[in-house]
């Protein structure tokens, strides 16, 4: 059985982890989709679908994972009534959705794919944009993810990009 | 004369209904445009064109319409300086438009063509936002549109499309 | 049962008339799609979504038919995977498509909707390409197209258009 | 050395007047560029690209430059990510970059390319927004923009267009 | 009075200069449009919007002009319907249009606007085909092109671009 | 260092595998691009991005490589002075290009990337148009493929697709 589990991954955290973790129980192979692919260098999306590869990339294979796992970029084609069509496109065939989004969920039913809410799957809530509000205002957002997504964040000056691009200062 | 009329149909309601009949009193056809015909799903353009196109359509056939009516879907262009040209392809020539949208007024003004604003037609006000709203908290929308339409959100289960899309709970 | 029946209608004409006669006779209510509705002033696609809509609507009304007709202009989206949805999202709900171009069969056949090839209602071959050549050349056109076809081509200077756009001697 | 300014310039007022002339002080060509050319007939964003060009050419022949100048419309393209790009591929080369905008800085820096912050250089604010704000009200906003600014905007009746699109009683 | 002329200018050559040269003469203000803008690195397009306004500016430049020029790129908008709308979005009013191109033509006399054939003004032809085979292999294009056309050239790179593209032997 | 190899994969070949496992020699980790993704069900581009990723995934795994290998589908983005950007957007960062493509090699060399032609890598020609002329016509295409590619196109019908979508006899 081939899953789908579709995200922003703005940026990849532990929330996005333990889902992971549970679903890769209940599958044999899982694509996971880089929603919104096209969009960077804002607040609410400020990294790029290759570094969110990367970041995604290098946390599950901190996990061991023997099942195969597909990463796969998304543009945005914005039409609702089309999106599925388009993930289908873009991605391996799968059987089964996985998704917390409500837009995503009623999209998928009314293409008859069955779809599984990961709202039962997350003890803890880490959302991305308590995550970016930490890294704008110093606090402490390295807890709230994965060691190999700090890393890519460093690497590319994830921080700074995001104080810079929201400066009032200039 | 012929006239255009362009709404969104988010859903066709008793207000569109009436500006409707008054407008075909004054026309020998009309044109009737649906504006943003791509958008569906959200909670401010919940149906597909085609969805609004069956609605509109069997509505109008209770009203026993003597006169041509055309229905054209009409897509965005998200370039209001080419907007009335993208419409004169789209559909038959008219010779008045009818219209309660300021900006839609001042495009066709620019353009030299002769524009009627519906406010003057409306005794009553039936609003999208407050039919929809309605429709969301289990509030009674059938009163506000034509019967057809009732139906055809019946068969299409948009209720439950509306609930499902906003759904805070999944 | 409602029925969908594409074509590109550079110009419509009689072999577009007979299967619609055909197609008529089988459905209790049609919609017929017009294809690249944005395109228009090429040789391959003279007119606009808008012109095509009157050539149709008054050459149907002629053949007084007493099923309700939906006359829907479709832009292209340009890509094949998504197409169905496209027309699905744009369109009401139809049961059957009529149509003889091999890429729409396998589309609809892939998104499992039953197809039937109008190839079987033609006895006669009326090609928009013939049709357009004869215009460009001052051949016999009228007698390839339903009169109010004619009409229509004429108010709007149709040959004229044509014979302008291909202009090598201007 | 070439320098490249962007802005929106709705409309072109004494603020970018201003830097406009430090700036002509220090490269030897300019190029202005006219961002998010496309959009017109909102609040924001009133003006066409063309009458932005009209405005901007006429302001500074007043000015009496001696320097090359050039007045480039530059659509938007919706992914900061290949923004730069876009800008490269649509105006000559340039050494760099004079702008205000934290998005705009941090983009081209990190495309390598010099930037200077026009912060520096204003001595006084007159921003777009209080000018169409006051335009809107009936307040004095002709002070605020030099005088071919003024002319343009009678003659195109620039105001007549903000009243009308932000028409509450039609 | 003012005018609008458009070409691709790939690259500027003689012919345009010589049309340009009439034209001048006949108008206050003249509006040179670069048509399929964001088109480069392709045989029929080898060079980028920036690349030709330099060479368009540089080559007027020698003419010692007394009149106003505006140099507008302007990006393909697909729709032929659209794209007198598109063009006067984008650039200054104007009056009357210069252009050999039947589709140019005949799309802007739909729109009512007065259009002069610049065939009749040119005696010699130096046609943007012939000029890039000549740089493909190896002919004398540079007799063909004003002389800053030329060093625009050399200092881009042109020659080496259009034979690396076409290149069969990688 | 991470090496980006790019084509089409339609389907992906021997000729795909033989450069593949050579370029896997020289690099620590490969990205496989797969140009226009969003095409398909054509005579040139049949298989979705989906499909090819499943190809070239399943392809791969035969092989035993050891290396990271990511596999993301690109769409096109129709402006050859973006395209660089746009990749550099869609993938993890990379030290060097594979390609034999003439454009892509002079795009990214124009970017200052370092590039490998891999012609030089070739030793056999599996050219992808004949492989599809193969499959249209009832001739050999399986020895052309590697094993899992064979399977993947039975699985979808692609030989029954491409036969369909160039069916001159509906």
């Amino acid at each position: 059985m081939r899953g789908f589990f579709i995200g922003r991954f703005q940026p990849y955290h532990f929330g996005h982890h333990e889902v992971l973790r549970r679903i890769l129980d209940e599958v044999d192979e899982l694509i996971i989709g880089i929603g919104s692919a096209q969009e960077s260098h804002t607040m609410d999306n400020p990294f790029t679908a290759g570094e969110r590869i990367l970041m995604i990339s290098r946390a599950i294979e901190d996990m061991d994972v023997k099942k195969r796992v597909y990463i796969v970029p998304l543009e945005d084609i914005y039409r609702n009534s089309l999106w599925v069509s388009h993930v289908r496109s873009m991605v391996p065939p799968f059987d089964v959705v996985y998704s917390n989004n409500p837009l995503v969920i009623r999209l998928f039913k009314e293409a008859g794919v069955k779809v599984v809410s990961t709202k039962l799957y997350r003890r803890f809530e880490y959302q991305g944009t308590e995550i970016r509000k930490r890294m704008l205002n110093g606090g402490d957002w390295e807890s709230l993810v994965p060691k190999p997504v700090v890393e890519v964040i460093k690497e590319i000056d994830g921080v700074g990009r995001i104080k810079d691009i929201t400066n009032k200062d200039v």
